[in-house]
């Protein structure tokens, strides 16, 4: 039985369906050989820490009747650099002025021996060769499936499913968002921005859309898969950037008459860096519906390959999360 | 610099494909740290063998020019067992009725402690159970991306990629030539037999077409989806199977005029196996047109993750060997 201790840092929707998922797999991973012990969980109020494993239905519990996990009063930085421990899952919220405090955190943990594993967009956004020289420097290893595609495995798809291809180009619709207000626009010949207050009614659009909708969201992501695939050092400020406001149902109608959609498609490859909305054919692998999220990798010897799922969701982000540690704890 | 030695037995579309795929990769792959050498090659008719590793580059013009690669007589057993090697890569026709010669070269490869690497349905169709114990028992790998789905590297994301996950259910176009007659068949508003006939003159159809039209090929390929995610021992006897002959123009323009499509789907999961023409909304991830394939995988946490790509040709097919081939080169 390999033991694999880790702390979550951050406990918003994204780290709690992290701790969901452990308790939901604690047995079938003991019975894989892996028990995956969470030693310590930080939210902006305060910490819980407990060496031999925290108790995590009582955790979830408390962050649900309290608003917060707090037990102690150590800040996230304290229980990355103090306690024992293999895994950092880093899932603060993204912030991309400045990467904080997701920036410091994972820094902290390379400097501190830890492997990392996160969903936050806004650091690797912002300096991922940076983050990766620093986790290699220390002979550490940094995963990042869920800061792309939510659930799909494009990281994984990219690096390891596809290892020997020489990967041409990218091209996706990475944000739920602006792919569900598109398609609710076009198939009910509605305007964006009756869309958008029912997108927000429902919770897929935020009280501020702008990061979505003006295709912000979309280029820290696409700049995230540039980096990682093509070794660039891009920011999402290198991105060219096209957002969905000023599409209107006339131009969606018409398109739809001809057999294409419109959607907020990003490019990557061949030195392009591009999110706008372009014309899809309505049976081309890109033009998925609704809120779902795909990448279509473009291959030397296996072609076109086109992987699409959910993009957002705490447990189906966690799922790229749980992989990350799998892939830790079995290779490290 | 690590050196992996491989024998390619077989070496018709696909085993040329695989060699052809090394040629372009060997110096991208010693810069990754990977030597491949290719020390043995058998066809039909006979044999290269060469300890250093063969010249692939003259093997394949021997292969077109004299239409085989022998310059030996020794017989792919003999290569299999006899030569100082680390993974076989059987690639030989194949054959549902008993599996051979597959069947004879992979048990022979993992008695001589060989991983092995196939294409080849026929075996698994029949016996991966035993195959798989076999390996298991000899302390080898098994790896068999390349027998479903073509480029697409379905057991990849199934086993790795989604790794945590528990697998519900999959679902599936896993035949590109009955694909191809449905989306064909229904855009032209043409009959069976003349779209067929069409298929057969393009070489997307076989001469004798019985194996793709009446689904023995896809549920050859279900069986070993099933039996890889579900560790079930079916045969692809056990699957219910329905083909595509009797489908008419009238059916698919039906299906049409109320946003439907007609595709024969391969499902598994819940003890189900079958293969049959199912209408699928026209928007749903499994309406792919053409000779595509795609893969539909229901899991607890990350939902439907669903991947397309092409399901045949010799260089996609050899895509999936390499990446198997690097698997073990990294693993071993």
């Amino acid at each position: 039985m390999k033991t694999v201790k880790l702390s979550i840092i951050g406990f918003g929707a994204v780290g709690q369906g992290v701790a969901r998922s452990i308790v939901l797999k604690k047995e079938a991973l003991k019975k894989q050989g892996i028990d995956l012990r969470v030693v310590g969980i930080a939210d902006s109020k305060g910490c819980e820490v407990n060496a031999n494993g925290i108790d995590l239905k009582s955790a979830l519990l408390r962050k649900k009747e309290n608003g917060c996990v707090a037990k102690g009063a150590e800040s996230a930085i304290d229980i990355i650099r103090e306690i024992e421990q293999d895994i950092i899952v880093e899932v603060t919220p993204t912030n991309i002025e400045n990467g904080e405090p997701g920036l410091s955190n994972m820094t902290a943990a390379f400097e501190s021996g830890r492997h990392v594993v996160t969903s936050n967009k806004g650091p690797l956004a912002l300096c991922f060769s940076d983050l990766k020289e620093c986790a290699e420097d220390n002979g550490l290893i940094f995963r990042y499936e869920a800061t792309v595609g939510g659930a799909i495995p494009i990281f994984n798809l990219v690096h390891e499913a596809l290892a020997g291809n020489t990967i041409i180009g990218i091209e996706g619709i990475l944000n739920g968002t602006t792919n569900y207000i598109l398609t609710r626009m076009a198939e009910e010949r509605l305007p964006y921005e009756h869309v958008l207050r029912e997108a927000q009614e429902l919770g897929i659009a935020e009280t501020d859309p702008t990061y979505d909708v003006e295709g912000i969201d979309s280029a820290c992501k696409l700049v995230i898969l540039a980096n990682s695939i093509f070794g660039q050092s891009a920011t999402y400020r290198d991105v060219d950037v096209t957002g969905i406001t000023k599409i209107t149902p006339e131009a969606l109608e018409l398109a739809g008459r001809n057999n294409y959609v419109v959607k907020l498609i990003c490019e990557a490859g061949n030195g392009v860096l591009t999110v706008a909305p372009h014309l899809v054919p309505r049976r081309h692998p890109l033009a998925v519906g609704g809120t779902l999220n795909v990448a279509s990798i473009l291959t030397d010897l296996a072609g076109r390959i086109t992987i699409s799922g959910k993009g957002a969701g705490s447990i189906e982000t966690a799922s790229s999360i749980l992989s990350d540690i799998l892939y830790i704890a079995r290779n490290s």
